[in-house]
């Protein structure tokens, strides 16, 4: 067989059986080596945005890396914005960037570009095959290093030559490294801090924020009076009714730091020490009251629930965790708020839901109204590059084909990547996105106070404003093929939202909100 | 005044004067900036692919860059494949990249990421900027090294609060590094290959396909027998009637060789040595012809229309230049395809239109269609990052407001970055949009055949297609604020595109083409 197909052939071995793809020429070979390997499932993403960012929900639900298939360094270039996302949430991830022909690369022909550089900034592993009969071992090392704990990008280079030449041989799978287990005396440490008697916060991030990790760390709050703290912008947040709650730390550093006043140690289990998301003049970036003392129970790639759990063993061996109480608020009725919006929502909310929240400052009420819902999970904007929700849920939807996916979207967001609605539709995929439509980049607005930018005046303002003209966002599901509705009562909202989850298929509602201040 | 104040002032003072944007937290001071320069011009774009584009479009019709301002590394991601068009077209731009205050880098926090490996990828010049004071003489560096001959992309990195500090004054312009002079030996030698009696070609790109340096190149061609030949896709081509014709060098390396078959002697002005775009198995990446002797008359940072002057002043000074005649084709009335869609544009091209051509196969035509039409620019993807064509329109209207300008455009290509088409209507810009809808990546189907990508079926085809769902592009403009047709035959075609002429402002029109093969 040929090098594509020997690849392909390896991937799917290796357990990677999905490939969101926008190919081009140089990528023909991989693309024809799909129908000899009928294991591996196609996707077709109309921008390379929507394609990363669909393998980063896959990855993120499944545990899996799925494939992207890209097109040169300007299609890793448009894919790169959601590997940063990805990389932020340690997704395994599996990009494959077809280049040139090795003997063509010399010619500096028009799409020749540096894409060793793009592939450097987001991945943990990056080889450029040169010969055909490497590529298939090469594609085995690049699924286990994407998988390897705790999960992230690699990126393989394969020149066209490479994909057509004749005579590979499909590669055996390579063993990825498992999660750390964490010594006896890192659990001691930590032990013996929440035994001090004073104030500790037991801060979560990664697979610590899944159900049985959570449940662990529900035990050592109730024995120990540990506060309990999660990541601002965890990749998978399993919640709901019946696993124990957690906050999250706020984005806006005013409040997290009231969230973390007064902790005398603050213990980590796969989340990173808390600083602000952006530089504010005259604040703090760096979160961490002072006289805190740090402790690292787990990092990242180590097993973070089973720290978790033997903590819990020395610190709280009699203790059950707290679950979340099922709870949900009533069904509003008139004028559609971000507070009504996320009411709705929390009422209606299905059991076993995803949602994809990039609702950004109008989805402030969304955790409160949905903590109590029955058992779903939550995947955030992990490292703030904005296009992310839509393509998202499509990788989730793909990746759970039995659960029901919430997509929820500022508008401004949503037009970063709004072709993903087209392969919602393609798929016809299980995704309800509701719009949070105010016309506005409405946390410009407010960054603009918070950084002291006392200039701005009308020029600045018409910069941070969606509303010349309106989009409708109706319009451009149809236009994608995704059926759509326009909510501006709360009670519209929640009958369209009712519609919309009891239907299979992709919905679009766009819940028209009250512009920003 | 603050870093922010003193750069916006010292670009103005450089000739910067628009800046396409779409800004994030920590360029919130630059954006307030723009209210104390009002002679700066903001345009707001929902996605930094689409303000790329618009700064390449803007660059090429002026000669002057224009600014984009990009959002930290993920921003700079998202625009870097119009960038990476824009380094093809050696325009003259100037990238504006906000990051983290230089204090809050070390914090790793969730948008960091490596902004220099990936300007460094498209740049001819990038700086980072440490301190307020040093902005404004990096800023006017900045714009002259983009303003330097032939033009260049020009990356400033600046720190929000090198943007916030105070106590920043304004720096004076740096002159730019200008086109170089051609010593005569250079011209004598290029003299003496069109005098030797062989069969040359003269390759024209750059600036050499300029109306000035084209007369000057038709005399050559015609007081020597010579042929002219222009690089495949340049960045501003100057045609139609009263000006020298010129073919482009095929983009399928079969047809590039025919039209370079014999040559003896290649003489470039501002054009590269031809390769082929991709390579394919068995076929040559190289396409100068055996035993054909190079001449390098001018390169790209050199006087090309002052070299052909001072050749043709050696080897054509009786000879005037062979203008291209008025000639327009017959409006054709019943199907829509590829051929009669080129005939109702050539039909109605008007006088000093601004083209921008991202039609792919269905632009096969166009070229012959148009060639007797009165004066005007086509502008081509130089780089092969397709989603260039409605954003290069943006910027060339807003560059040119009193000319029309048309875009181009195939299904595929326009997905990438659809929401320029906000921008159109945002600013009401006289663009009429063109889509040559065929529901296919129709130049991949024919890819695949020319690779040998045999074991294609079902899948890979699938994976090419565009028809389900079928895109209703003209949903997608009107939620986008751009009124829209659909043309079924050509007569509808040549009415819709007749009034959308007429009428001020934007448009699109839905080419219903059939599908490919």
């Amino acid at each position: 067989m040929n090098g594509a197909q020997a690849v392909v052939r390896t991937l799917v071995d290796s357990g990677v059986t999905a490939c969101f793809a926008n190919p081009g020429t140089s990528e023909m070979h991989f693309v024809a080596a799909l129908d000899t390997v009928p294991q591996m499932r196609g996707v077709l993403c109309l921008f390379e945005g929507a394609a990363t960012g669909a393998a980063d929900g896959y990855g993120r639900m499944t545990g899996r890396p799925a494939a992207v298939l890209l097109h040169l360094g300007p299609g890793l270039a448009n894919g790169l914005a959601n590997l940063h996302n990805a990389r932020r949430a340690r997704t395994p991830l599996l990009a494959i960037v077809g280049d040139h022909a090795t003997y063509h690369k010399r010619f500096d022909a028009p799409l020749e570009s540096d894409i060793d550089a793009l592939a450097g900034s987001v991945s943990g592993w990056v080889r450029r095959t040169s010969r055909s009969a490497d590529a298939p071992a090469d594609a085995a090392a690049a699924a286990s290093a994407a998988m390897s704990a705790p999960g992230q990008i690699a990126t393989l280079i394969l020149p066209a030559d490479v994909t057509w030449t004749d005579g590979a041989e499909s590669a055996s799978p390579v063993r990825p490294r498992p999660a750390a287990v964490v010594p006896d005396e890192v659990i001691a440490d930590a032990a013996s801090a929440l035994r001090s008697g004073e104030p500790a916060v037991l801060m979560l991030g990664g697979s610590g924020l899944h159900r049985a990790a959570l449940e662990a760390a529900s035990r050592v709050a109730r024995a120990t009076g540990a506060r309990l703290i999660a990541e601002t912008f965890p990749a998978r947040l399993e919640r709901g009714a019946g696993i124990p709650a957690i906050d999250r730390l706020a984005y806006l550093a005013e409040f997290a730091a009231a969230q973390l006043d007064g902790a005398r140690h603050l213990i980590l289990a796969g989340a990173r020490e808390p600083v602000s998301f952006f530089a504010y003049p005259g604040k703090p970036s760096y979160l961490v009251p002072e006289g805190c003392q740090m402790h690292v129970l787990a990092e990242a790639g180590d097993d973070i629930a089973g720290a978790l759990a033997a903590l819990a063993e020395v610190v709280a061996p009699d203790t059950r965790p707290s679950p979340q109480q099922p709870v949900r608020p009533a069904l509003p009725e008139g004028d559609l708020t971000g507070e009504s919006a996320a009411a709705v929502i929390g009422a209606l909310l299905p059991e076993g839901a995803i949602v994809c929240d990039e609702a950004n400052t109008s989805g402030l009420w969304l955790p409160g109204a949905t903590a109590g819902a029955p058992p779903h999970d939550w995947l955030t904007l992990t490292g703030g590059a904005i296009g992310q929700g839509l393509p998202l849920a499509t990788g989730a939807a793909l990746a759970c084909p039995d659960r029901p996916v919430l997509a929820l979207e500022a508008d401004g967001s949503a037009m970063y990547t709004a072709s993903a609605l087209w392969t919602h539709a393609r798929e016809q995929l299980d995704i309800t996105t509701v719009i949070f439509s105010n016309r506005s980049y409405a946390i410009l607005n407010m960054e603009l106070e918070r950084t002291g930018a006392t200039t701005a005046g009308r020029t600045a303002r018409s910069l941070l404003d969606l509303s010349r003209p309106a989009i409708d966002f109706t319009a451009l599901a149809v236009g994608m093929g995704v059926p759509a509705t326009r909510a501006v009562t709360a009670g519209e909202l929640a009958a369209q939202l009712r519609n919309a989850l009891a239907e299979p298929g992709p919905h679009l509602i766009e819940a028209a909100l009250p512009a920003p201040g």
